[in-house]
C-alpha cells in the first residue's frame, strides 16, 4: 500500500478526508523566509519523510528559540502534521521559518477519535504523520495520547521528539524536591469538586503539579491553603520562558493573598507534598514500627528502609531512631 | 559587588574556588568549529550574560539535534557553566558545535552542598550561571534542585531552559494515559526495597514512570509481574532519541519474558496505574456511595463527580449507576 493511494475503509481518499488547511505563509511580512536554512540540504531534507509513523513532538511553551533542530526538521518534511490548532502552528512555523512540505490538518480533542484512526492509517501505509499540541509536549494533558495508543494497538510506530514542558520547566524552577513528583493536570473548574480532590490530596508525599487558569488561581490557592495549610510551600510560576516570566514562592497562605490582587498569563502552579513542608511523623515516631519488623525477623537495615519509605523520611534517621529505641 | 570581586566566605576568590576545567576543544577533529554559528551576532551574544540568575537548562537526552537555540545560546554566553560531569558537557558541546566563554565547573551529587553555595554567589554577583546535567531536565532526579532551592532561599533569581527529558518522552510513546502521572525516580536496587516499593504503589491510579539500569530491568518487571498483575499493561522504553530506540509494550509478565533474554542501552519504564488496566471497582459498586453523599444533602451531580474521581471511574457511568441504583 503506497502512501497516495491508501483510503479510508469508507473508500474516501485520505487527503480529501483530512482537508489540509491553506498554509501559505505571507513572504512580505517575514522577509528572508524563502531563504533555505541551514538544514534544507537534501540529505537533512529526506530524513523525516516516509518513516511510516506517528511522532509526537514537543513545541515552544514561551520562546521560539526553545524549538529543537529536529522539531524544525520534522515539521518542514512530515508528509502529514496534526496540530491541536492549526492557526497556532501557523504562527510558529512562522516565528521559526519553516514552510510545511506536507499536508496540515487539525487534531484536538472534538475530532480526536475518528482522526486519530486516520492519522495511524496514513502512518500505516508508509507516511510520517506529525503531532503537535499549541505548546508542550503532547500527550501532557492533552489528546495525544490517544493516537499513540492507536498506533500501538495496530502496531505502528510511535516516535517522539522531546522538548519544552511546563511542567518540569515549573517543577526545576520551583526549587521543591523534584525526586518523585506527580502531575494533576488542570484543576477541577468547580469548588466543590476541586476541594474534594485536593482533600484527596492531603496525604500526597510527592511534590505536585497542577495547570490553572489565571481566572481562578486566586480561590484555588485559597482553597489549597485551607486544605493542605497555610504554611505548605507553594511555588506559582507564570508566562515561563517568556518575557514577563515570574515565579512566586512562600507559604500557601502568603502566596494566596499575592494573588488575590489578580494574577495574568499562563499558570503552573508547584505544590510541596505534605513530608517535605509539614512533617508531623518524626523518626522516633516510626522506630517502634521498624522494631517490629525487626521483631518478626528483618534485618533491622531493611527494615528502617522501608519504614523511611512510608513516611518519606530519611532512613539514616529511621535507622538511628530505631538503634536509640531498642 | 561585581562579578569579577566577589568572594568566597573564607576569602578565597571565586574563580580559584570553582577551578574551571581546561576546555579547550581540540579544532583539527571538527573542522568549521571556528566559523561564528548563526547566533554568534552581537545582540545574540550578550543575552545571557550578566543576568544574576541561575538558569537550569535541558540537554538531549540522544539525538544532539534535540538542542535548542537558547541552550547553544546560554552555553556559549553564560559566565559560569555548571556541569554534572564535564567530559560529557564537553562531547555535547563538541556536537553542537558550541564553544563556552564562561567557566566550566563541575557540579554533582558529591559536590552539591558546598558548590550550590557557590553557584547561587556566583549569581548574586551578577553572573548568569547555567547548570546542567548529563541529560534531561536538571532537577528531575538529580542534584539540580538544591542549587534552585539554594537560589530560592538567597532571593536569587532561578530560570529554566525547556527541552528534552526522559520522563515526558516515555510517556508519551508509551500510548499510556497520561492526564495524571507520577515520576518515581530509580527503582531500588536492592530486591527488598524494590518489592516494598512496588507494594506500595499497588494502588496507585497514575501511570507511573520509572528509570533502571539495563542490569536490573529483567528483575524489575518479574517484581512488577508479580506485585502489579501478569496483565497490567507497560512500556519499557529503550534507547529514547536514540537511533536503536525501542518501545516494548504489553502485559508485565509478557514483557518480562521479553527482557529475560537480556536488555541493553538506557531504560524508562512506563507502568499503567490500577484503574487503567485491572479496575476491580465498577461505577455499579460505588453508587451507593453517591446515594449516601446524596442522602446527606449534596447534588446528584456532584456527588458522582466526587466518587467518580475517588475511584478513577468516567464520571458519567457513575452518575448513571447512581441515577439506576436510586
Amino acid at each position: 500500500m503506497s502512501t497516495d493511494g491508501s483510503t479510508l475503509p469508507d473508500g474516501e481518499p485520505v487527503d480529501d478526508a483530512i482537508e489540509p488547511d491553506d498554509l501559505e505563509l505571507d513572504g512580505a511580512e517575514e522577509p528572508g523566509q524563502e531563504e533555505p536554512g541551514p538544514d534544507d540540504t537534501p540529505a537533512a531534507a529526506a530524513r523525516w519523510r516516509g518513516l511510516g509513523r506517528i511522532v509526537l513532538a514537543a513545541t515552544p511553551i514561551g520562546s521560539s528559540r526553545d524549538a529543537t533542530e529536529n522539531l524544525k526538521d520534522l515539521l518542514a518534511q512530515a508528509d502529514v502534521v496534526a496540530a491541536e490548532d492549526t492557526r497556532t502552528l501557523r504562527q510558529l512555523l512562522r516565528r521559526i521559518g519553516v514552510h510545511p512540505s506536507g499536508a496540515v490538518v487539525s487534531y484536538h480533542e472534538h475530532n480526536e477519535r475518528e482522526r486519530a484512526a486516520e492519522l495511524v492509517e496514513r502512518a500505516q501505509a508508509g507516511a510520517t504523520v506529525a503531532v503537535v499540541t499549541d505548546a508542550g509536549m503532547p500527550s501532557v494533558s492533552d489528546p495525544g495520547f490517544r493516537v499513540a495508543a492507536a498506533a500501538q494497538a495496530a502496531g505502528v510506530r510511535v516516535s517522539a521528539l522531546p522538548g519544552p514542558s511546563a511542567v518540569l520547566t515549573a517543577l526545576a524552577v520551583s526549587g521543591l524536591p523534584s525526586d518523585r513528583f506527580c502531575f494533576e493536570g488542570f484543576v477541577a473548574r468547580k469548588g466543590g469538586e476541586r476541594r474534594r480532590a485536593f482533600t484527596e490530596l492531603a496525604d500526597e508525599r510527592r511534590t505536585m503539579v497542577f495547570f490553572e487558569s489565571p481566572h481562578r488561581i486566586a480561590a484555588t490557592l485559597a482553597d489549597m491553603a485551607e486544605i493542605f495549610g497555610a504554611d505548605r510551600e507553594v511555588a506559582v510560576c507564570r508566562e515561563l520562558t517568556k518575557p514577563y516570566e515570574e515565579v512566586r514562592r512562600g507559604g500557601l497562605a502568603e502566596v494566596a493573598a499575592w494573588a488575590a490582587d489578580g494574577v495574568r498569563g499562563e499558570i503552573t502552579v508547584v505544590l510541596a507534598g505534605v513530608s517535605a513542608s509539614a512533617r508531623t511523623v518524626t523518626a522516633a515516631d516510626v522506630a517502634p514500627e521498624v522494631l517490629e519488623s525487626v521483631a518478626a525477623g528483618e534485618r533491622l537495615k531493611d527494615a528502617a528502609s522501608a519504614v523511611a519509605l512510608r513516611h518519606g523520611l530519611p532512613k539514616r534517621d529511621v535507622y538511628e531512631a530505631a538503634l536509640a529505641a531498642r
